[in-house]
C-alpha cells in the first residue's frame, strides 16, 4: 500500500464558536435543551446572540477540533470543511493551520457567512450549542479532496454532516474514497438529537463502512433505541471494528467483537467548559490508534486530551498534548 | 446643572483583540518592542497573523474596556467609536452592549474593516500589541454625540485617538462639548510611543482642558522627558485637577496640587495576561470618582479591577466587579 501523508483527515463543519456564560434559568427561559446541539437559522442566531452576555470567539467544529488535537499530540492532521471569505473564515483558517493541520478547502466567495456556534456554558461547565451552519452547508462532493483522503490512514467524519443533503453526499463520497484506497473510516455520532434525525442512515453506516465508531452514552442508546448503556454495548458489539463509547466522569469503554476495555477517566479539578470533550477524546484515541498502540493506551490518550480541554474555555487545546502524553509515559520520543 | 444620564462616556478606537501566546524569542525575531503598541497596516496585519499561533478573539479597545469595566462595577457607561458592518463589528457591538454600555455609533458600511489588535502574550503575562485601526480611523467629528457627552459626568478620551487626524479632531470636539456643558474631561496617555508621537499636543492638553489624567510610569516620564518617576510626579503636579499614575506591581499614585496619595497594588497569584490593566484601573477609579469617593478608595477600586483583568486572557472583566468591590466594603449597597 502507498505511504500515508496524514494520520487523520477530518471532514466536518468549519465553525467559529462564540462562547458566553449563562445560568440554568436562561436555558429554561429560552427553551434550550441543556447539553445538546440544535441548528438555527441566521435570524435566530442574531436573536439569541442579542440575548447572550459578553462572549469570546474561538475556532471550533467537531472534526476540526479532533484534528487540531491530533496535531497537538504530534500527529499528522488534515481537514476538509468550508468557510466563507470573511473575518470568521480567516479566523478558522488561521487557527487550524497555526495548529499544524493541512487545510486548503476553498473559501466560499458568495453565499452564506462562515458558520458560528453560539455556545452557552452553565456554571457546572456543561455546554449548550446553537449552530448556524452558514457556509458549511455548502460543503459538497467537489470539496472532497480524493488525494488527501487516499493519503490518510484514517478518514474521520462527523455525524453533523448528515444535517444537510449536500454535506451528506460529500460524507458518502469521502467514505467511498477511503474504502477504495484501503484506508480506515471513523465516524462520530456527534449528538443524540442528530442521531435521532438520522438513525436509520447511521445504523446502516456503522454496520457497513465504519471501522471506528465514536459515541457517548446518550448517542449510542439513541442509536439503538435502548434504555441502558449495557444494552447499547451489546447492540454495537461486532457491528464495526471498534466502538469507542465515552461516559464523561465514568470514563470510556472500547468495544470490539472479542473484547471490552474499560478506560478510567482523568480527573480535573473543575470542569470549566465541557465543549470539545468528545472531540478531543477522539484526538487522543486516533493518535494512539494510528501508532498501533494498544486500545487501553489509545483510550488513556483520549482521556488525557479530554481532561485538558474541559479545564478551560473553548474546544481547542491550550497546552501541547504531546507534553502531557510524554509526562504520562505514553509518548516516549 | 442638568441631571446626568451617564457617569462616563468613553471615546476611542473600537477594536477586537486577537490574542495568542508566544515566547520572547518570537518578539525579538520579528522586531516587536515588548510591552508597547505599534500601528500596522492591513498587509502587515495579515503577515503577522500568519506567523501567530492559534488565537482567541475578544472585544477590546482601551476606552471601550474602561467603560465596560465601569458598567461591571454598576456604573452608567456610554461609548463612542467606529466599527465596520462586518463580523468583528458585530462582535464589538454585541459585547459592549451586553456589558450594559450605551453604544450607538453607526457602523461604517464601506471602507476599511473593523479594527483588530494582534496581541502577543509572553509567558510572563506581558502583552505586545499590533493594531490595525481599520474602520476606527474613520471616527470623526460627525460621530461625536454632543447630547451623550453633555449628559455624562466624565468624558474619557484615549490618547490613541491622536494617531489619526480625523479622530484627533473628534477628540478636541468632544473635549470642547464636555467643557461647555460643565462636565469633567479625563485623558489616558495610552502608550509611551504614542506620547512620543504627540508630546507637545498632550502636554498642552494636560494643562488646558484635562481634569483627570491617567498615565503609567513610562508614559508620564515620556511626557515630561525626564528620567525618573519622581521628576515626572513633580512635573505633572498641579497641571490638571488629578493625575493618576500607575506603576504595575508598585501600585499607583494619585497626585493633586496639594496632596499625594499612595495606593497599594492588589496582588494576584499569576499575571496571565496584562492586557487591559491600565484600562481597568481607570474603570475603578472613575467609578469611585463619579460617586465622590475619596481618592484612596478610587485608587483601591482601580487596583481591584486591574487585578481581576490580568488574572485571565483578555481585557474585559470576567467576574462582576461590583461583587469584588462589595467584598472589599467599597460598595455598600
Amino acid at each position: 500500500m502507498q505511504e500515508t501523508r496524514y494520520d487523520v483527515v477530518g471532514i466536518g463543519n468549519a465553525i467559529v464558536d462564540i462562547i458566553g456564560r449563562c445560568d440554568d434559568g436562561f436555558l429554561s427561559k429560552h427553551d434550550l435543551a441543556k447539553g445538546f446541539m440544535r441548528l438555527i437559522d441566521a435570524q435566530e442566531a442574531d436573536r439569541l446572540y442579542g440575548l447572550m452576555g459578553p462572549s469570546i470567539e474561538r475556532s471550533g467544529g467537531s472534526a476540526a477540533n479532533t484534528v487540531a488535537g491530533l496535531a497537538s499530540f504530534g500527529g499528522r492532521g488534515a481537514f476538509i470543511g468550508r468557510v466563507a471569505d470573511d473575518q470568521f473564515g480567516k479566523v478558522f483558517w488561521h487557527d487550524i493551520r497555526a495548529a499544524g493541520v493541512a487545510y486548503d478547502t476553498n473559501p466560499a466567495t458568495s453565499g452564506l457567512p462562515t458558520a458560528v456556534c453560539l455556545i452557552l456554558v452553565t456554571p457546572d461547565g456543561e455546554r449548550t450549542m446553537n449552530t448556524f451552519l452558514g457556509a458549511s452547508t455548502e460543503l459538497g462532493v467537489r470539496e472532497v479532496d480524493a488525494a488527501m483522503i487516499a493519503a490518510s490512514k484514517v478518514t474521520y467524519l462527523e455525524g453533523y454532516l448528515f444535517d444537510k443533503p449536500e454535506a451528506k453526499e460529500a460524507f458518502y463520497a469521502a467514505a467511498g474514497i477511503a474504502a477504495k484506497a484501503g484506508r480506515k473510516t471513523a465516524l462520530s455520532l456527534s449528538d443524540a438529537f442528530c442521531v435521532d434525525r438520522h438513525r436509520a442512515d447511521f445504523r446502516n453506516l456503522v454496520k457497513n463502512g465504519t471501522d471506528i465508531l465514536f459515541a457517548n452514552e446518550k448517542e449510542i442508546t439513541a442509536l439503538y433505541e435502548v434504555n441502558s448503556f449495557e444494552e447499547a454495548v451489546a447492540a454495537v458489539r461486532g457491528e464495526c471494528e471498534i466502538a469507542v463509547l465515552t461516559r464523561s466522569e465514568a470514563g470510556s469503554l472500547i468495544v470490539t467483537a472479542r473484547e471490552t476495555v474499560q478506560v478510567r477517566p482523568v480527573r480535573v479539578d473543575e470542569v470549566v467548559d465541557a465543549t470539545g470533550a468528545g472531540d478531543l477524546y477522539a484526538s487522543g484515541f486516533l493518535y494512539g490508534y494510528t501508532r498501533n498502540l494498544k486500545p487501553a493506551d489509545c483510550g488513556r490518550l483520549g482521556s488525557l486530551a479530554a481532561a485538558e480541554v474541559i479545564s478551560h474555555i473553548g474546544a481547542r487545546p491550550e497546552q501541547p498534548l504531546s507534553a502531557i502524553a510524554r509526562q504520562e509515559g505514553l509518548i516516549t520520543r
